[in-house]
């Protein structure tokens, strides 16, 4: 079977970018750096992690909103610590037609400041709240980094969910509840990772408290795929966000945030594909099992008459399948789907047909087993569970087997490619210090913190805590 | 039962905007002139229609892409009338942080100039043809008239397919396969509508020629819903999107384009609706049949049960049903049920339990028919059906009865909100000049052009054709 040229164990990167131009994702040939074209394939995996993402909002009672691009540049404004932190990352619309405009606007880098004027207008009296909203969107932020496919790209497709609440308590159970979904939706998607409640200096901009969402990938640097935000009432005060209170008094509600991106769709590729190609979860491919009809002479319209028969069967029993029934080799066939992640073949040919079997084969293993027809729906169900259940230990070992607690900057200086703790002293500096020696980034503190009596890795006063660091991207 | 404050008889435009907001579909208090928040139950809708739309795309074997929102000027200005037709209705991003961009970079108005540089990529050989493509995205333009909910608004719902073929009979072939995924699309949706060829100097920037989609809404104006256009090799000249031929040869494509937007909606609510709210044909309904237990003191328990059990078997069918059992008057949920246009309602009370029975509602009629549980199911479909009829029907009739056929100006004079026919010579001048004196729009001629004996209505001359005319929006 065809490899690509680029092995993943050599140079995760060059495998990572040619996985994605040859199973068919995204194109990178757009003029604007950072802005590519998705492609069918891609673009149908984004949208089944869409269908989840909705799947899970609408279980937990939100409601799904669309809410314009543009912002001005005076409700950008309002919040001080939101806007020093994106000022610097957002593209500006200055003119419309030959006309320049009597105010600037910016295409949103997240909504906040879309959304928060009119939740002030919406939110009367407590018997409004909680409010419960989500969007799945375009947003844009101007990277100078360099930019990788569905990772760091500055045109993102995006999901936010943003609640308001009547205090700190019960915008607290929600961050509960998003730990939850987090927990769910990932799972589903067989991709382990980590919380971390991000130090003070690099939380979300306004936000009181910043969850991440981290994952490691196979190249030893942990992927931000999605983060929590406790706001308190950080931006209400600001959008004057208040409700009227069952004793009649006015208060501000407390907010918080829950956002994802296409990131998660780098992470399927990254963690994983192998060096034929994507590996897809089957809850997110488009198609489930492709059909080959193996042709021998003379018995061409059985065989096809086979696989389509076999093929109606599982549309109707809800099975995402089709017939590959291009003129060209199985054998090419097979490295074509095989690139595109389906997680399952189905091979028919003559001796399956005299004998009531087919063939199937597991994308991820690479196994094959014959199955009689009258128990091919089973087969396959359990094949899909199977499959999703094998790659999410894999990775699970992977990301645990590269975290290690060591204590101190010398001995976590053998560990690269690892997400490393330290025992800390809750200091900044000395975090700082961590990162230059180590070249690393700090991730956080786990949400339960740890107490620890070594001495923190950076200066001589006692840790409190740990700090976890990895490279980043 | 309570009605609109302003009658849609009386007049249709603050008829119109009182329905947008009491039934939620959107927030027209976003800052930005045009740009409007889209909420829950609008953005439901929205996107069933959407998913109507992917369904006719699907099924004509159209694949679905998704291309960057920014444009780089160079691209946009390399077909001349294409410019010359959007330079004064785009958005220009400028800036980007502080800094001033080497580039602009447009909003897209549409996206044949984000496009068409990779099409000349992708495309290599005859057998790379026809492409079929399609997306569903935001776009942008500076509109200066006044803005209205849906019907004209600045941030667009949009879809656009973009075809490429050998020539240009291949091209119109594919005319023809829009013409007909029209025609069942606005039937699902029992929006009559009636195709016009545009004039030459009204066509779409670029375009050989431009079909659109026009129905007459109760205003007495005409709303486009869309169009389809033939581009000939207008843009694959500029753009270099060529293909090898068997022969060897190298040769331009033909190229079409069927675009729609979220006008759909906006005809939906206009044309549909009455005093007492929207009338959703049940195909886009987020909702199609609400439960509203009809409580009686100390059976309550027994009157809920029943709702949530007769939920039950609905969801089973696959009937999208919820039962409201927020505590309120039976009376002002049915008000909230029918502003937001939910086709069916249920009413289940102590007498419909003791029959066996419950009580149907129509949205459209109001008529009420009690059945027989056992029955209710093939009851409710046929209530589907019945419906999307008559609503189809009556909005048939309306457009059908103000299209009037007239031989001269002074005859055209008397037919105020109606869709008048001219004969005309094909004089542009002509055309003009009844637009001035009708206070109307060309909307063009019928796709099949009607041969005439009279004199055009304009000039003296013997008219070759007939023109349509009419108030537009």
């Amino acid at each position: 079977m065809p490899e690509t040229k680029v092995k993943k164990e050599e140079d995760f990167h060059e495998w990572y970018n040619e996985i994605v131009e040859l199973a068919d994702l995204c194109d990178k040939r757009y003029p604007i750096k950072g802005m590519n074209v998705w492609k069918p394939h891609g673009w149908q995996i984004m949208q089944n992690i869409d269908s989840m993402i909705r799947e899970e909002m609408f279980s937990t009672n939100h409601k799904e909103v669309y809410f314009p691009l543009l912002i001005p540049e005076s409700f950008f404004k309002k919040e001080e610590e939101h806007i020093e932190g994106f000022s610097q990352e957002v593209f500006w619309v200055t003119h419309a037609g030959d006309n320049e405009l009597e105010e600037k606007w910016l295409l949103r880098p997240t909504s906040e400041t879309a959304m928060y004027p009119l939740f002030s207008l919406w939110i009367r009296s407590h018997s409004d709240l909680p409010l419960k909203i989500f969007q799945i969107v375009n947003t844009f932020r101007y990277e100078t980094k360099q930019t990788r496919a569905f990772i760091r790209v500055r045109e993102i497709h995006f999901f936010e969910a943003h609640t308001c609440h009547v205090d700190f308590e019960d915008a607290e159970k929600q961050i509960e509840e998003y730990k939850d979904t987090a927990r769910r939706f990932f799972r589903k998607l067989c991709i382990p990772f980590i919380f971390n409640k991000r130090p003070d200096w690099d939380k979300f901009a306004g936000a009181y408290y910043t969850i991440s969402i981290d994952t490691l990938m196979p190249s030893g640097r942990t992927l931000q795929l999605g983060s929590i935000h406790q706001y308190r009432d950080n931006f209400a005060r600001p959008f004057n966000i208040t409700y009227e209170d069952k004793d009649g008094t006015h208060k501000f509600c407390h907010q918080t945030t829950y956002g994802m991106s296409e990131r998660i769709l780098g992470a399927i590729v990254g963690i994983h594909g192998d060096n034929k190609g994507l590996i897809l979860p089957p809850v997110i491919s488009p198609i489930k099992v492709v059909i080959i009809p193996i042709i021998f002479k003379g018995r061409e319209k059985e065989i096809i008459d086979r696989c389509r028969e076999i093929n109606e069967k599982l549309k109707k029993e809800g099975i995402e399948s089709l017939v590959d029934e291009r003129e060209d080799t199985p054998g090419s066939k097979f490295y074509d789907w095989e690139l595109k992640g389906v997680p399952v073949r189905i091979e028919i040919g003559p001796k399956e047909i005299e004998r009531g079997t087919v063939v199937i084969a597991r994308r991820d293993t690479g196994e094959r087993i014959e199955v009689r027809e009258e128990n091919l729906v089973d087969e396959l169900n359990k094949t899909f569970n199977l499959m999703s259940e094998t790659i999410y230990q894999r990775a699970k070992e992977f990301m645990e087997s590269h975290i290690v607690r060591v204590k101190n900057i010398e001995e976590a200086k053998k560990y690269k490619g690892y997400i490393v703790e330290l025992p800390w002293c809750g200091n900044k500096d000395c975090a700082i210090r961590m990162e230059e020696e180590l070249d690393m980034k700090t991730l956080g503190e786990p949400l339960d913190r740890i107490t620890v009596k070594d001495k923190c890795a950076s200066c001589d006063k006692n840790g409190v805590t740990i700090v976890r660091l990895a490279k980043t991207y």
